[in-house]
């Protein structure tokens, strides 16, 4: 087998499928995000699809913290958590986030990616006999997580009480059972329904493991999450998030009981086999969930902004999925127009939003996914706005009836 | 089922069979390591186990790069690489990888793990009728790649050219293999016979996956690994390695045609879904190894500080495994010897050397894994040497004829 020729043919195909990925090189400023330099693009870019949703990444407290663990304790951990890689700032940074959740503990992984799959595939592979009840729609890390735990799966219908309680039902009352989902869906941005799904887990004798990656620091008193903000926290086994958000820096992490943080821990060879994070990052993040914890103004910029755009993008009739959260997918319906409105975007009006199309999305529901936050501008809204409705006019996409009054 | 009841017997279990761990929490002295404090333990200790070889997390080129990139482009990325992540800093140091080994292109991981887990599993699953030859010593991310891949694995006896070859003559010659290795395995230290396995797999038709993670930046004139250092870089299909350990940072890669990495770049879910590393921490990387590529003095005075510490030990009796790397395994031979002497080192001396037990090495095989790095001097050495003779003689372990001259 000529193994170079089959890459470049697989390859090959992806671009004449219209999926091959071309990766936007940014240099964010900072200080100044969401303005950054697209170095194989146009030059100067406002960047609208970040998910540094808060702009927690140039937060002076944040980079403070960074600078100050660099100067302290160096750049790398040096080792696995078991191997001299634990430092002091990981510890503190777990013992954060155990307070955000209002758990016993935490404990941190590389990323919220490693998270999922490292928590799901040890708790689903070590606990024998264990069924996962996996939202349809559920991120790749607890697909993969789950998927390699080879544990007995069943995938409930998105967001659906109705089946996930057909489903609970059908499983012999003594089997283990664990409902995997998330909060807020990050390209529909629809949110679970947390609390009937507790309940049904409490009637079915099932654990909860809820990924709040898109909601952590946005949510709640305290940015602890849509599950704090629903006051549903301790009826939750496990609540994921990851810290290269909202919180604008890197890793990942759950919060749960004591013994279940321990118990992946000791077993989970996604956590246990790898460099620890650097302490400043963890240094970083910690200060971002500090302040986050105190401070509800970035929270309601960010809902201020995102009420804004939606509102703007009502007022010229742009499609967009009504949503309780803070992402705006905006549907073009068609990959190949999807692409072409980012290119010009990017190329004529200087924003950034890469298109989203399948296999991420659905095919015929390509969009662009836009962020807002607090850092957005009212003169970066105006532009954005203006641009799209150009490109709307240019590729003569349908547009709402409402704008047409 | 009562969950809790079950994580906290399993722990109970782990305990009882002397597996738990412990993780020591440090704080490192910037610009003072080995030293460290240790905050629950004695104090201010000296690290002898860290696989931050060179020092080179304390190196001022690194800490400059990080605090100039946290500067100029703030804490995250704030996107995978497709959605916003992929930042200036990113693309350099993949430029700066592909270089270090030589090949057309290289692709960046959240970590040395995640390489080998997303890598290993993108290839294997989607190279049809693929057959995994395995080295049966592989790190746990190689194997769990290779598990998740659910491709056919053949195991072959670790380092044993026989065996490899015995294992690729029964397999037909049209089928697609691929023979994944690593260069220094971390607890032996022993290192693969590179040209030999590359021998065998032109002559069968396999294609090559070398982990170099306990080697680049330690070996070969620009620090390129061991393949470097033997002049094999060009007869590897993929080489992978960490920005964790001798580089000082964290993260992960994988060098290879640029065909094959924009191969992995496209399928592999664990590069795709997940936060890119941090701009600074890239940037830190690039600075580590541009700097290691042109200064060969932390290698000589690396290699010349384990010569020393080995010869020492000879001078003592104490038993260590002789092999051709920078990793010295002080054979204790005891679980409950081994971990009463570390923490005896650790509070009588100040000394820490994680105790490394089963299941990480075989059981009989316990050890102390030390690492000498440049930057301990010759008074460090003195203690670790007069307290291991010590806590020896209170432990009346056997020593090695040689002490008895
Ligand atoms: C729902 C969800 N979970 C987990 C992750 C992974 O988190 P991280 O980016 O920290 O790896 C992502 C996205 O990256 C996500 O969208
Ligand atoms: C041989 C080997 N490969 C890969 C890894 C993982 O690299 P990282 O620590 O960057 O995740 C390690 C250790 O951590 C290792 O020992």
């Amino acid at each position: 087998m000529n193994y170079q020729d089959f890459f470049a043919e697989e390859l090959t195909r992806l671009k004449d499928e219209g999926n091959y990925r071309h990766f936007a090189e940014l240099e964010r400023h900072n200080g100044a995000f969401p303005a950054a330099t697209c170095h194989n693009g146009p030059g100067e870019v406002t960047i609208w699809c970040s998910n540094d949703y808060l702009g927690m990444g140039q937060h002076p407290k944040v980079l403070d913290a960074m600078h100050e663990a660099l100067d302290r304790t160096g750049a790398g951990a040096g080792g696995t958590r078991n191997i001299s890689g634990t430092t002091h700032d990981h510890v503190l940074l777990e013992a954060e986030l155990a307070d955000l959740h209002g758990k016993e503990a935490a404990l941190l992984f590389t990323s919220g990616y490693v998270s999922n799959w490292a928590a799901l595939g040890t708790l689903c592979s070590r606990i024998p006999g264990l069924v996962v009840l996996s939202d349809a729609l559920n991120h790749a890390s607890m697909i993969e997580g789950i998927r390699h735990s080879r544990a007995q799966k069943v995938i409930w219908k998105h967001n659906d009480l109705e089946d996930l309680e057909a489903k609970l039902q059908a499983i012999p009352a003594n089997q283990p059972k664990l409902i995997a989902f998330e909060s807020v869906y990050s390209m529909d941005g629809d949110i679970a329904p947390i609390a009937e799904i507790c309940d049904l887990a409490d009637r079915y004798g099932a654990m909860t493991y809820l990924d709040e990656v898109h909601a952590v620091g946005l949510y709640g008193p305290r940015g602890g999450g849509v599950a704090e903000r629903e006051g549903l926290m301790d009826r939750l086994t496990v609540i994921e998030g990851t810290l290269g958000k909202a919180f604008g820096v890197m890793g990942g992490y759950i919060a749960s009981s004591a013994a279940l943080c321990d118990f992946v821990r000791s077993f989970a060879s996604g956590f246990i086999f790898t460099t620890a994070l650097p302490p400043a990052v963890a240094a970083g993040a910690a200060a971002s969930i500090r302040h986050l914890k105190e401070s509800i103004a970035e929270r309601q910029a960010h809902q201020d902004r995102v009420a804004e755009v939606r509102a703007r993008l009502d007022g010229i009739g742009l499609p967009h999925i009504e949503n309780p959260s803070h992402i705006i997918p905006v549907m073009v319906g068609d990959p190949v127009k999807c692409r072409f409105i980012s290119d010009r975007l990017l190329a004529d009006h200087g924003i950034y939003i890469q298109p989203i199309n399948y296999p991420t999305v659905p095919k015929g529901t390509e969009r662009l996914r836009i962020t807002p936050s607090p850092v957005h501008s009212a003169e970066d809204i105006d532009r954005l706005i203006g641009a799209l409705e150009a490109l709307w006019t240019e590729c003569q996409l349908a547009r709402l009836p409402m704008a047409a009054q």
